[in-house]
């Protein structure tokens, strides 16, 4: 039989994305193993290891980390608890996988930087559109001087409606560190030549405006000036209700590439109500080749030792650096100045 | 025969734009004639009448108003000239078709429309992409409450490309006053139960930089904040290489409206290089429908005494509020507040 | 005033088509004037006189012919009486611009071809899809040799539903003479260096089955075959409930180019339900720039002597081969030969 | 870890897509390994096995069989080998996918279908277009009645130029027997509620009319009658410049779906020459994940035991029989009655 000499990889967060992570090492990837899932809460990770047929569950990070054949971990927690874990895991010598946001402060980010060099441990973060294929083609586009230098660009991140979260178990800022974040790392990755130097946002709860007074915010649009007079344009809203939307455009001195469409296929139907096409609901829907992409490239990275082009605890700094002051920008309703 | 009793018009301003709408009256428009045509560049009237067949030519405006069957003037000079030229027609009883801008300073603006009240003549400014069908059924849709409350909009102009104009000839501004005028008139137009509140702009000279020291900016983007929480972003450039690109979007609580497409026509072409539209090279090309609508629309108020849901002077007021304050903003690179 | 010498032009039939076409004439055309309506139906060329201004209305065609000023007629008859009326016509010495089909035999068609040649008028035929903006750019990039040789050539008409017509009262054959004709004239038109020698088509009462046993036909695919091997397929349907759908497509040695498509403009409406847009209804709103673009190339021709390119009594007849070739081939069931 | 107990498959035919299967079972499915591969060309097995990782190769298919870890087999060879290998491996009682066309013979055809049943092993046919994700929604559309009853379809597929075989190594009437199949297929599937019964085809060589005298054809259309009326038309061509073109349309009486799109992502290039996308090349890049999921399907069909909707030998015949009356109607150049 083929030799499958698969990569053991561990899952920390039985959330949502954790678990749809873990199916993929489980069930789409044929070069890892998922070997053991941890989660804090009571049952979680047994209950998701017993749906995957994973042998070994654990409500505590660090008994998982000690577990001896343990390769690699994909890091999917609540963000607030991703540093701390990510510094254990390297210190423990295993490949990292970290959902974004890597970090929430830039002393954190360049601790997880620093933790994961000094352990000579690879360090992925989860920016997981650069494996989009539309995505990767504009970059390739970009790449190839097909639009000359980029002038105006634009990335945006539409999630899939109705709302249904209760803004009060969401951290403040959350659109910023979260969700724009993706944003933030699209529009640094397109324009590869170019430094941020001025951020200016704006940013309101118009899904939830009742939710406005406690900070909550779910609607954000993010200006961002670049060192060779580049503009960009990030925004986002937490309730798109024709499905979860996500494009770029970068417009240049030579033309423009445009990536994204929420259409789900080439199937269109047209009936009496004019043509139509159905679209993405869901992140796991749209993305599924992607994520499952990166994860791909992840452990791949196991074995060679080097991430190559994936994004770097740099990139998640950087990208992080403009979440902090569009979070500054609207907290002074200025713009605010990079570096 | 059918009664033809045609709207008696008089062109003031045979540029490039007087040019195509003194061509529409005369040649695509069955209700108005075009009776004369005025330019103080000596022999620019009396050429564009030989090739439209005019009989009247002058190169003073007043002596043109006081031709005793001219019913109705077109506006198409230089910007700087607009409103006294306006005025004047008022007094003159003209009913006035007037190209954007109306006016350059508020208090200009207020003393057309109040010129254009005063004398009792219809007033109407050429926001001519009302009248794209695109953008009309967009405008339709909301009107109709099939996306909800508008919450993120999006108004771009890209002029064509190659960029052949020479910067010192062009007037300070003019992104704001000239081109953008047109963008912040459909955002008002699209989100017509809100008021404008901040408006936040960035702008630079990326096209030509090396015009940058003199002021010249031929790219801009600029945010808008409304009081229901609304924000919206135009956009513009003065290059691209792809053509003539025009395009709206209306985000809302229920859904999404996008309007306009650089592609040309539904004729695609497939070949070794794979898929492709030829695109709109020429406002007067993209838009021929819309510019000759907007006229018909006029011809007929010359009559009705009423432009109806035709953007007004009011209207050019409103979009000039805006582009004063993204004029401000970019000279003190912070938001300013309107009203 | 702009000198506007219309060409005096009378309409015969004062139907839908005839309606729209002598609107057209009244209200869209500058160079045209209606100066008379003939309808045999008592009161119907008086009543639409009276909605578009135009002081004469016949009953009888013979007078119409008489009226000393009128320069050219349009045809819009039921079909059956197009081949009698255009000859007369040819006789009087007007320009004739006639509906499709020309004639509904070979004989007719050859007898309508000699009587125009013979007065030396202009005889113009409605094939009004050549200028569809669209099917015009196809044809020249086919002409520039963008596809190569075509090999696989396809074009539809299918009317918009709900069918609402009384089977009993549309002659037998109708969805070859009358609509197909449409796309016989298209495949010809897009594939210019190719003799149609060989024709075999099937056809069916889908839409309506209960009216089968009548002979009535309401969706028919046509299969024709070039001298060049080149392979076309014509195909029509009465009822297509998402609108008026005409589209073509041709494929060749080197490329493909398509034609056509339902939607209505740019406008999309993202909603829960998906992306959608709405479509064409009606011919008339679908092609009335191209239905105004044939009858103005027409006026031209009155004044020139020449129809240029425009589809002639030659085509009308190369059209009509085809059509009778698939009604023998429904009525063998075998392909028949052409020629 | 996981617990993954691979169904042990096991590879006949080397070339290019049996390569690219072994590819997917040994690189893509998590649930099956690749144990085996039989070539009858000297060290064509072996060269692919060492490259996939693969212990056992045969030249063998007989050796091969014998080997008793093997649960199932793929069968790629050439066409006309199928049905003997499939017989030979179902009496050695492994479960088969068999490559389209399963057999050329409608007696192949029953004695591949008695085999298999007679041994009890699940028997899958290769029309990967059920599992492209536009096509199964097209096809879930018509089972929910979204488009009423089927009237018009239509399947084509026009492999990707330039065209660089030998028409002389193609064995005669392949575009029928292995290309044709594919969409004889789609739309019998695509018209789950009707019987086809008349057929009617004209075919050429226009690609390399050089070959034509000696029987090479390589462009064709084929005109389907069912028992419902509805009428279809599948239609293919060796040589499009422009890429691997797969498509299908399905009118109703309540509307249509379409499917298909020759461009390869929603990255779309604005530039000098227009708009742009690139296209599929690849048969296996276009449906790289439909020919995955097939084989996904097929591997849960081993352990099942049951095929579900899977095509089946039934399903082969059925396109057989269409593909067979087409070439007597290419030969006959009249319509054939099938049944």
């Amino acid at each position: 039989m083929t030799s499958k000499n698969p990569v053991r990889v561990g899952l920390i967060g039985a959330g949502r994305i954790g678990s749809f992570h873990g199916e993929s090492v489980a069930r789409r990837l044929v070069d890892a193993g998922l070997v053991a899932i941890a989660d804090p809460a009571e049952g979680a990770a047994a209950k998701l290891a017993a749906t995957l047929g994973v042998d070994n569950a654990y409500t505590d990070v660090g008994a998982m980390l000690a577990q001896p054949d343990l390769e690699a971990v994909i890091i999917a927690t609540p963000a607030r608890f991703h540093t701390n874990i990510l510094v254990q895991a390297a210190e423990a010598g295993k490949a990292i996988f970290c959902e974004k946001p890597m970090s929430l402060t830039l002393e954190d980010a360049d601790r997880a930087i620093a933790a994961a060099r000094s352990s000579g441990v690879p360090l992925q973060v989860g920016f997981n559109r650069r494996w989009d294929q539309a995505f990767a083609e504009g970059r390739a586009a970009i790449d190839a001087g097909k639009i000359g230098a980029p002038q105006l660009i634009r990335s945006l991140t539409r999630d899939p409606g109705p709302f249904g979260a209760d803004p009060d178990k969401i951290p403040l800022w959350t659109i910023f560190y979260e969700t724009l974040i993706h944003d933030f790392d699209t529009l640094l990755w397109l324009n590869p030549n170019a430094t941020p130097v001025e951020v200016s946002a704006m940013a309101d709860a118009l899904v939830r405006p009742d939710a406005r007074d406690k900070g909550f915010l779910d609607t954000a649009v993010v200006n961002i000036r670049f060192d060779n007079g580049s503009i960009a344009v990030a925004e986002a809203n937490f309730c798109a209700m024709y499905g979860y939307d996500i494009r770029g455009e970068v417009f240049g001195s030579g033309g423009m590439v445009t990536m994204g469409d929420v259409r789900r296929s080439s199937m269109t139907l047209f009936d009496k109500n004019g043509v139509s096409n159905d679209t993405w609901r869901r992140d796991t829907e749209h993305f599924v080749h992607g994520y499952t992409a990166q994860l791909a490239s992840f452990v791949n990275s196991v074995r060679s030792g080097d991430i190559g082009d994936a994004p770097s605890g740099i990139d998640a700094r950087n990208a992080l650096a403009i979440a902090l002051a569009a979070i500054e920008s609207v907290s002074k309703n200025a713009p605010v100045r990079l570096g």
